[in-house]
């Protein structure tokens, strides 16, 4: 007889019935091997004996186990594992056995994504000068849960819970019309405007849309490297062009139009990534001629828009845009909180709509109670008012930040203060190696990333994005003081 | 000079300033052709005269155009629009001249949707007999609430609020992975557990890594339309399969892979949608065998596993394959309610890790505060108590809804009580036109499908799911007299 004492282990304090779990060991005994087409199970005086259970409970266990077509109750000679189940593991395999047996044995694919790192632990709660990320200690939340309690009483027949619509709540897309209009000039009714999970998912949906393999797609030499994988994992060829201090080389970009066809440009008019600078409006309006005149889309991820510190920022390609080539990309999740996930797409209504109709096959919609919060803090001001506090607070703290690498870093690193945006592009003397700095700046519990995500094939900047914006006025002198000792 | 009195327009209630509201007045006449480049626009005290507006907000507005590159100032001459601005547009076309520049015109791209609807409206409070969706009052909203409330305040430092895991929140998929062992005999690590949307995201990640163009998937004869049109999407070819009251016929399949490779096997082995049949445990065993012998990948979608009512539910293919051939997927949202979306899928770790690449890909990440609330409602018994609370007033509804149907709908709809899920599967006799119906039930106050969502092009049924958990008993009454009085 099998060892069934310690073959089958019950949790006594677990919501399960204990004859399920009884039910579901033997189901397991069955499936791994270990009881063969046949065999035939203890008698329940035997089971209550090693188990210490009811004998009720054992013969509710066997009739599930019948009733689910595992076992057969023979009469007179007791149960039986099912003869006719196909045998369905040889006996049990020894533990390296099987491991060989991998995931790529049993069935074909390919993996596109092994170089791909993705995060699996909240930072530690050391110090950390990141990429340009928000700080969300000023995020409103307690304003957020009223607006949740709120809703959570008012809709009649918490419409908020049942399906809602792919291309978001109505209120919402009514509040962003608005506040887009306020704002940057940006003249759109709610049928131009999809709300997505973030610029991330407007940046997915539209090169799903625009680009089929081997389409190509211009980018900045230096360039958002989510953006870089996206547009590779749709199978798009990327048409690398230069970055200077006044944006994207248009005039290069010219010169590669007169001899092949590009689909689509993608463009951060504000605060390119990673490099910080902004688009000149005399090259804003050259691409759109060239859009025009070749017919290509132009992406415009204007993510930062609302953090610009000293003028006003430009107004977008897409609010001068009267020939519709644009697809503009904007997101909250940067001036509100990053995990709160809403951003936003505008563009001519059938392109929103097949855009809102991929987005129903990936996901459906998205988080209507989010959606109507965010609407209500657009209606009642809250948002605009949190975005001046914070961009006042920021700009202070770039101040701060650009001072002090301007008195301690002189020589070590080579920056411009940034118009607006969360980080500081800062090129490292060659020098210095970053990985190392990383390393040894990690030893005294200052985390800072290494650069390797802002190198790609063509540019290879010994830089980093210093983010300022997360951190208050001590945390600066102190990350910096830090930073400084290691270097 | 032109009517500059009607073109600016001037909303002084805004929270923009008025400079600023001026400023891009002037770049949306520059930019429509109204003006164009060279010529003059009109003095400070001209324009005081025409706006009322204060001479000094002219003047800002004037400094901000021309610190945007829009516009020049020429000593003892005035403010010109720059000259050496490349025209963007002709002088303001006509509305109609406007239409006819579609998008298609813009650029090149191509719609793949235009066969597909997206719903754009909350459903009218209207009596509703849906396509078996839970019941939204019964949601404990006061409970996430809560635990909104006690997040909010609790996380050290917010994190909550910062940029997440593509997998998911850690204590989720600690929670899920003790739910799904306790609840299915499903034995993973969170290694395996990505967490997801909902089943669709869980459906459209697999399709994306297993598939390529060309491919052939095996899916039932009748099947879930928008999985149906995921596979469609990433180009694969849909082979289908019959179904009978055992599930999909295995035998017929293993048929077909003696002729021909087949990637993945896509199945609902609770409730197949529309027909609700369960697999039996015999073909779900030979359709693992199967998987084994021929190397493909079995998408299990159980999304209605918490909903059985008289048996136990048969435990997961995924519990008894100990080949890893078996992707399984699952959501809370139909337990839970539809708007906030939290499924999950389980494979190997590196499956896992592809899947939550190319989520990262999509949408970086899910809702933290939503997916940490979850987490405590498993830890702390509340889900459970949810789902069995439902479990009962679902079973009295379904028993109540089918007896009205056993005695009101004899010799005109055909179904069988189905073992779980939330939707009777109702063959209507040929002599009756479900178009018609849902016309004339609207009519009459009652809000029904017209059945069309359930075809494809070899299964046309005449048949409809009538969802009965949304509804009470006086609801379940009344709406089926209102079905009744219209056939």
């Amino acid at each position: 007889m099998l060892p069934y004492k310690s073959l089958i282990q019950l949790k006594r304090d677990s919501s399960v019935a204990l004859y399920i779990q009884l039910c579901n060991s033997f189901i397991n005994l069955i499936t791994n091997g270990t009881l063969q087409p046949s065999d035939v199970l203890p008698s329940t005086r035997l089971l209550t004996e090693l188990t210490g259970l009811n004998r009720n409970t054992i013969k509710l266990a066997y009739e599930e186990l019948i009733s689910q077509g595992w076992a057969e109750s023979v009469e007179r000679k007791g149960i039986f594992v099912l003869s006719k189940l196909p045998a369905l593991s040889e006996k049990k395999k020894t533990d390296s056995e099987q491991k060989t047996n991998t995931l790529e044995e049993a069935f074909s694919w390919t993996n596109p994504f092994k170089e791909i790192q993705i995060s699996e632990n909240y930072q530690q709660s050391v110090l950390t000068i990141d990429d340009g990320f928000p700080d969300v200690r000023l995020t409103p939340v307690d304003l957020l849960m009223r607006e949740y309690r709120s809703i959570s009483r008012k809709f009649y027949g918490k419409n908020f819970l049942k399906y809602g619509f792919p291309k978001g709540s109505e209120n919402l897309r009514s509040a962003l019309s608005r506040y887009l209009s306020d704002t940057r000039g940006l003249v759109v009714n709610p049928d131009n405007l999809l709300i997505t999970k973030g610029s991330q998912m407007g940046i997915y949906l539209a090169s799903r849309l625009l680009l089929t393999p081997s389409d190509s797609i211009a980018v900045g030499v230096s360039n958002y490297r989510s953006a870089d994988e996206i547009f590779r994992y749709v199978g798009a060829h990327l048409l690398r062009i230069p970055v200077d201090e006044h944006g994207m080389d248009i005039d290069f970009l010219e010169d590669i139009l007169k001899k092949q066809v590009i689909k689509a440009v993608y463009i951060i008019p504000h605060h390119h990534f990673p490099t910080t600078v902004t688009m000149s409006m005399e090259r804003r309006l050259k691409l759109l001629k060239l859009a025009k005149e070749y017919r290509f889309a132009i992406i415009e991820d204007d993510y930062d828009f609302d953090f610009h510190y000293d003028a006003k920022p430009y107004i977008p390609l897409a609010s001068i845009d009267h020939n519709r080539n644009v697809i503009y990309i904007g997101s909250v999740t940067k001036t509100f909180a990053p995990a709160l996930r809403i951003g936003f797409m505008i563009a001519q209504p059938e392109f929103v709509r097949a855009a809102a109709s991929l987005r129903q096959l990936i996901d459906k919609q998205g988080d209507s109670l989010l959606e109507e919060a965010f609407s209500s803090l657009f209606e009642n001001g809250e948002m605009e008012r949190h975005f001046r506090k914070s961009l006042k607070i920021y700009k202070q703290r770039r101040d701060l930040f650009c001072e002090i690498l301007q008195s301690d870093f002189s020589g070590v690193i080579d920056f411009k203060i940034p118009e607006g945006g969360m980080a500081v592009w800062s090129v490292f003397d060659q020098s210095i190696s970053l990985p190392k700095l990383s390393l040894e700046a990690g030893k005294k519990g200052l985390k800072i990333a290494d650069g390797s995500f802002y190198n790609n094939e063509v540019f290879i900047p010994n830089g980093l994005r210093l983010g300022f914006a997360s951190l208050n006025e001590t945390e600066i002198v102190k990350s910096l003081e830090l930073l400084r000792s290691v270097i």
